[in-house]
């Protein structure tokens, strides 16, 4: 079990339709297309997997570091350490 | 108190710099400084402020969440919604 | 042609990897793999398509938008424009 | 004269804005105000710099690079590669 678990068909749908986006665009690049509308599939790609990160971000708080808070010490410390890691590293990209 | 209090006086320090940097830009456009020199130093101004929010949640999740997460119930839910979309905006962002 | 032509390979083979890395997140989640790993591979995903993307506004000024320039009037103004709304969307991303 | 020139004031009078957020920032953390909302305005703050940004982006294209590139040569080249780069950093902060 993980914090994303109760939602985990949600998230592999949701991957599933970003793989057919990052395949779209390797059509439109193979076909020519114009730069600009290139790019704004890759901005819609881009959100889409923010989008997955934030579900995952939430859940991971809601259960992961919410049950090593409720044990408390050393580890509950360290769950959040790993958690805003993880955080920075997303707002940071 | 609050979930920053202890340390306040170190992002008192960073934002008075930053406050610093945004003077320093609007120097800089007045003296017709050249544009992308401009442009560096609004990346440097804007991945500071990153790093103050980083600090933030980080020490919100700490402190704030944790305590919230220590008595549980609807409140603990309701503190992880609210970070979650915090975090949210700053990914957005 | 267009402004990527000259590295088309290039970015279809960036793409592939990315799909890769797309259909690695599935798995990973599949496989109930820890919530953090899964974020740190979605960190690399996204910047893999902010590196294209940053290649094709490149090329894209360098070509499309430098040839409107150099036949000036109302088109080079649109093309900067369109250019500039892509840049806009790709940095609120 | 900058590619700004024409919009200076209005830049001017957004960073004078902008530094007042700064300082309602620090304002919030001397009052200890709630962490949520101070990061709420850092965001406020952090979309704001991205805006000033992405105009100065704008004016730069349509008139540092546009010149350069009517006159052509090794300095047009020089001129799309620096504005690439620092495209490159808005996007990656």
């Amino acid at each position: 079990m993980r914090g994303y678990s109760e939602h985990k068909d949600d998230h592999l749908r949701r991957l599933r339709r970003i793989e057919g986006q990052i395949r779209g665009l390797h059509r439109m690049i193979e076909n020519d297309e114009y730069c600009i509308d290139v790019l704004t599939q890759i901005t819609a790609a881009t959100r889409a997997l923010q989008a997955v990160s934030i579900s995952l971000i939430d859940e991971h708080l809601r259960h992961c570091v919410s049950e090593a808070m409720a044990e408390g010490g050393a580890l509950a410390e360290e769950k959040i350490t790993e958690a805003s890691n993880a955080i920075a590293r997303l707002v940071r990209s």
